[in-house]
């Protein structure tokens, strides 16, 4: 099992975190050169809810039987032990290799890490009782929905190492922002300047929406030109100044 | 086209079986074997709806032109043939390979087996007119949404055979149960004992996740140790016995 | 980039195809030997709206750095020309090669074709802030939802030249047609009689299931016989002259 | 189990068959009006030897633990059935859903069914101790290679019944012929004719290919003019009356 | 149809890229910031023949009944009008969107464009005919086999326009090479210099491996440090003095 | 890093798994619970060549840029201590999650650990050099062939833990056997007997195999009765007392 040591961010960029698009954060992430953030095919059991926490990873690998048809054993069984491991703004993060064929959680468990404070669920795999997330308010996001026990595909086989998810290397620590087109993975050391950014991109493309909305053209507002900044920074000056 | 004689369960065993979900009937299948039972990534058209039933299965294969590209006759085409024939409890089960290519049934079809008072539908293939659904009181549950006619890929071959429907295994009288993550089909042999299991393992899961919710580890609870376990037979005999 | 005159469907028609479902539709190209016009696998953002309208077609290809992760000029990128060009009436259709591992459109170009009159889009690629499209009143249906730039994984290619959309053959100027099920691409030539044909279709077919729901198996009314018909006929005669 | 009497083609249709390529059968079921008729993804285990045969179809379904994980009976198991049932010109075709997890047969009954006369086997899904087959003189295609039992993925419900094959209508008695890039299925009741007009088809072909080897370019000569279609009767002729 | 005026490659860069592999170029494409230039999942016809050409795109596009299913002219079929346009140093690359349920080309029009002086065919659908091409001298790697007829699946939309071939972006006059392992494509303003630095990096990792194959370990080797370096050059020096 | 300390097989166990196929180890691991065995969908480069040794797993993730596009560094590149500490009998096993759009290792890397004494390479991943492994002798098995560099699609995240690779869990240590139809992994715990009993088997199955081949039918023969089971002692008997 890996080491973990999390490195919260500002209150001030969690708040951003907290508001803006994953397309805006993927757009951020981009102009660092990181292509591949949006953790694709994803689909949130609750889409009305926002995260913001930190990955907190399990990798399962395929199953055999003598070691996941066996009665589970809550102090040896990795699932189990992360379960009671995550505290508050972890996000648990599952590389389950996306594989559909099985869920990777129930509703028991999750009803416990939602207890235990945790900011969110996100697994490749299949979800049990998915239905039943309607009553646990945590946000979840997952790749399909499978009644099948875990162990009939899956076993747990790390806790805190790098993984993948969904196509998306993912380091224990990193931030994982979702809504509800799904959900992103920013790197640790550049989270914080992405946070701010985005947070500035997404004010002034309101704006641009606004002018498009009014009928302007995309020329000169989509992407915007030296005049159509100038008008925004006096109209958020305006703002500021009131 | 194969014999079928529906060998129907007891009155109880289907009261328990439309309260219970289909993750706690794959865990009893489990339990006794059976690894793969769940119809893997069938969405219900109408989840609200719970679905028990008896498998009346239809078999599709490749369309052919001479076959399926001429005008249908209900006295010879299979389709036809088993709308008219499902009764009361009935599940239309229908092999479609997974092609979700085209349309297996529309809703004509399926209105005609509302009224002859069929427990449900399930296809691994696609639906068409999926969103007039809406207006048929019947449990469905469908690969994707085609809006294309049968005949461009598909031909009836066979009923009530055994078939593999979404990855598994459906023989003709199987049990079929739905709920809003999907369907399982429970071999009738074992049947009623599963669905006696399963109530009894909801009736415990209920007041695991209540402890659960109220603040409790797993440790101990779930899975429940021998303590857990009197305490909640001791509260269920108060309850029985009030 | 192709030369693209759009030639008007009667208002008769325009109006005929905004009731009809895509189901009744394909099978009216199916009586004319068209097999494959239904785009599968798309959904809609906005279910509840109709879509009548023109394919203006646009051909991605995949990205290459040098092409793609540049500044976006306007006047020179044809996803951006192609924003500026739609008008009324007219569908963008996007051929993305089935690939979801990126956006194709998001919402601020979206809005701008919604302000100049746009009549959809249709993309069987992802789609970036496909959560905020519930704020524009545009028919759009895609691929999946993808929070990433198009850049990282699209390079537009081509304007109104004949493409695949859905594994669809789509032609400029092709009437596409939306509802709850997904998109139907009809070929101009054919589609003013389909269009009266699928009205006459359905009308048929609302009195035809009228009877169903009555409790009429489907001898003799699904297929009607001759005798259908006539009451069918008779009831119409009877409507149209009170 | 289906019923099956195979009705033999002629002796010049058999021998036709042998040495015409699927490609050109295929363009002779085209003009018949059947588009679907090579089975796709196939590869031959024996590419130097060609197959001509009738159907008897094999049909397996997903496996369930209590019916396959037993000790295979050589009278009940219809597996074992169909290899001690095929005869002199017989091809066992097996539907496997495509699923190539595991093997579907083996070398020992495969050089049992060699005993037996049979011309050759078709699988779309995977086949135990392919390398094996080298000593085993039956031309064999397969979906792919894999070491693992049948009895983990596959229980056979049926034999001589109308299947799917690598997406293509299998009837029994349906004549099978492979060449090296696969096999096509030809409905029994036009073989004779596309026997005969194949045979046709790849003479002149023969002697046009000569022509645009020799240099000339593909105008008039494919597909060829009457001019060419005239020379080619002239030196036909010669031919036959040297 | 687009417009396309090759610009050839130095007589010393053609040579280079005739014996150098396609790994190696897609390191140095990688150097300049190309990640995404190898043709992936082809496989070679005749894989001992190496090719070096431009490209000379087509575009396929899904078929429509009453534009495929026709007699072919060769004067208005855009395939036809290729075969006999394809000069020397051309390579006919095929985007076919990765559909492998039908031939894209066969073995009669291949044989006119080896008469022709074609370098070679890529094709990202099927092949028919596949083992036919044995007899042809031309360089051809396809996605797969089948014998169907590109009619049933494909309508040949466009000559000479940039395309995708096999997830990868190729421009009319692209450098394709072609080895055993598959093909690159190489954008054509950096091939020269991408041909002289892979003939360099080739020369060097021929010591290399040398050095590894007498027992050197990686350390210092691979990558070469300073040192390594030097004695390369000091033996490549020795070498061309002599 | 995980920890391995390889725990040989006798000597007696290693040349029985040196004759076996992979196909009697599937049956062998089938008889002991274990259905998941055998990595699907590999081929192998060098057929001809038996692979018997022990797993030494990597771990590959997707690529990150400002991981995975830097210089190489021979101390702290996974990959690269990986090629350093393999020794004989190690299997390199490497995890690359079956992505096939880059290679997972190249020639002068394979070669080094060919002079280091490696008994195989597995990667469910591509290979790059594929065709300049013909000369290495080195049994390797590979989900594809693609020129394309590891960096561009995978970072290596981990050595000597468990993996999944081709579907199937491998743990370090594991026994892994290779044969031209593939590579099965075999626990090591079970491995000692698995030798020995598939050693008996192939000799009874060749017994089998002869009596088929010389015209017995299965029954009795395959599986076995016990007249033939005596029969077959007997000759065993009369063999090893010659």
């Amino acid at each position: 099992m890996g080491e973990r040591e999390t490195n919260y961010l500002s209150a001030e960029a969690e708040a951003a975190l907290k508001c803006v698009s994953t397309a805006t954060l993927t757009s951020q992430l981009l102009k660092r050169g990181f292509r591949n953030t949006f953790l694709g095919g994803l689909m949130p059991v609750r889409p009305e809810l926002r995260m913001v926490g930190y990955a907190f990873t399990m990798r399962y690998i395929p199953m055999r039987e003598d070691l996941d048809l066996v009665p589970e054993d809550n102090f040896t069984n990795l699932q189990r032990v992360a379960v009671e491991s995550v505290g508050p703004k972890d996000v648990l993060v599952i590389d389950a290799r996306g594989d559909l064929d099985a869920g990777t959680l129930g509703n028991i468990l999750a009803t416990r890490m939602q207890v235990r404070g945790a900011a969110g669920i996100v697994s490749d795999g299949g979800m049990r009782d998915a239905f039943e997330f309607a009553d646990i308010e945590l946000a979840t996001y997952i790749g399909g929905v499978h009644a099948g026990r875990r162990g009939t595909r899956h076993h747990p086989a790390d806790l805190n190492v790098p993984i993948g998810c969904a196509g998306v290397l993912v380091m224990p620590g990193d931030v994982m922002v979702g809504d509800p087109d799904g959900v992103v993975a920013i790197p640790r050391h550049v989270a914080e300047e992405v946070a701010h950014d985005a947070l500035e991109q997404e004010l002034l493309e309101a704006y641009l929406l606004k002018l498009i909305q009014g009928g302007s053209s995309i020329h000169g507002v989509y992407p915007p030109d030296e005049a159509t900044l100038n008008a925004y920074r006096q109209a958020a000056r305006n703002v500021s100044s009131s």
